[in-house]
């Protein structure tokens, strides 16, 4: 039997993002049964021919016709709603996406944000140029953390590391998900999806971790914005399809809302003089939460993990979410 | 014998500095051999005849004079260096501030800032005005706070919950002061003050929490900045004196910090077009910092524990450093 071969196409202006040498090395030492091979973007459609692992950032659909012995594609990213989930399944190619790491550089981006408006922060640097003395409105603005309580909706792996930085403050948290566990959590309250009005009109801040589905498009409409407590803080750190934009506006401009940061939104980038850019209220972030300096350290390892799963016949681990995608795969 | 007065007189537009009814009903309650009254500053001076405790945010030096019976002033800041220490202490009078209760706030906006800029959310907010997208520039400038270091200078109590905050984000902490504790503390690695250059060459991020002393004057100066790590961040929570403003902009200028945020400066406020202002690597707050919803009824647990103290002859926390002045006092 041929060696697998193993095709990883991770390129980036960014260190932190790409395949590093020592990377590779690390890789082809814990798998001398392997072959590896890495390619340019350019490269790998004619790469994937031999190819029967792909370990990148992108992958076009089109790309599966070219890659008969192709098995397993793993993804470096949080998320698969950029990937050909649906296409590969549907050839039997199973599709991964890494998880496990993401939360603590998200949760320094969410407590930056939440820190913030709490703290007057983001009105103090545009008070700073234009206004004298800005004290006495800052004192009508802030919030402690101490004893507020934050509401993630979507709160899972994510959740909890954003959830324990909050505790850390004195916040208490409220985490909704469809499948709340059953048994207390490390000091997160649980409540179900279908409750997620009574959880937001709880929350001093609320963040939307939800990932991106039929059943999350616009989750965050116009009835559930107006059931947030007067002058909460709204955050976006999952996916902009889950908010209605114009909805999270009109909820900002009667005042309801102290303040809103997003790293996501649509189209991305904004265009120059759309109203999200430009509201005084608004803070936006070029989907940056999960920015990390060992980002690439901890997706290889993810990475190694589960290929040492492949090769040995075991589930893998981050399958994305098909119909009866879980199926075990052999090496090779 | 009389029953001691206690002289109250705590205004401000804002409901967590002032003393509310609840707050005067809780003294009564707690000391009832002891006459309250409470004045507008206006009535201060003249109430002063009969008192012998003044519990307020004010206190001018003229005040003295038309005060024989007063044997201690009571303030429910943090810091002295706006009150009549040495006039008070030459005519017996001793002058207290509060302290157990900033560090909590203090540590959540000095988090903040930290944050603000670690994550480029600060950048954010004024690239989010007129550029299509940042991404780039962003993923050079940002940081992981876990195993990043925070060097405190005057790391005391409220050093203490900052670094307990920091620590919690993975952060490592130096704490500099005069007297650096021999026994380990929770997680603070102590350096002396005579070692600060080396203290700060180690730090991303470096805290001025020190008090305005003669001693203290100017401490971070151009020598001091110079040897801080390429692209740390300097933050002042402390007092304005505290810093060479000129050396702090030419270090800025020179790309040496990545950024700046200060809760103090001076002149307060700044002059419009003050450069500080207009830096954009700079963030004011208007001394700020210690803002909390809670912080009168600490306050007011505070001057009541002392209260007691000082009616049973023991010694009054908080005195303000003058020479010799530890001295108890009895109550009358």
């Amino acid at each position: 039997m041929n060696r697998p071969v193993v095709l990883i196409s991770l390129e980036s202006p960014h260190s932190f993002w790409r395949l590093s040498a020592e990377h590779e090395q690390a890789l082809a030492a814990a798998f001398p049964n392997v072959e590896f091979r890495t390619a340019t973007e350019e490269a790998v459609p004619h790469q994937l021919a031999e190819a029967h692992v792909y370990f990148g950032w992108t992958f076009k659909p089109s790309w599966l016709f070219g890659a008969p012995h192709l098995r397993w594609i793993a993804s470096p990213a949080a998320g698969t709603d950029h990937l050909p989930v649906a296409e590969a399944h549907s050839v039997g190619v199973a599709l991964t996406r890494s998880y496990g790491f993401h939360g603590r550089p998200m949760a320094e981006h969410a407590m930056g944000m939440v820190l913030g408006f709490s703290r007057g922060l983001f009105m103090s640097q545009l008070a700073q140029r234009n206004r004298t003395w800005w004290k006495d409105d800052l004192a009508e603005e802030f919030f402690d953390l101490a004893g507020a309580t934050m509401t993630i909706v979507g709160c899972g792996s994510i959740g909890g590391h954003l959830a324990r930085a909050a505790r850390s403050f004195g916040m208490d948290v409220i985490g909704v998900r469809r499948t709340p566990p059953v048994a207390a959590d490390g000091g997160i309250s649980w409540m179900h999806t279908s409750a997620v009005h009574q959880a937001v009109a709880a929350a001093d801040v609320v963040v939307d971790l939800l990932p991106a589905t039929r059943a999350t498009d616009r989750f965050f409409d116009h009835d559930l914005f107006t059931a947030f407590k007067p002058k909460s803080v709204f955050l976006n750190l999952g996916r902009a399809a889950t908010v209605d934009q114009a909805a999270l506006l009109a909820t900002l401009n009667t005042g309801h809302l102290r303040g809103a940061a997003l790293d996501v939104f649509d189209p991305k980038p904004l265009p120059a003089r759309h109203p999200l850019r430009l509201h005084p209220r608004v803070v936006l972030t070029p989907k940056s939460s999960t920015l990390s300096r060992t980002y690439m350290n901890e997706a290889v390892a993810f990475f190694a993990d589960n290929l040492r799963r492949y090769l040995t016949g075991q589930s893998l681990n981050g399958l994305a979410e098909v119909p009866a995608a879980r199926f075990p795969l052999v090496g090779g």
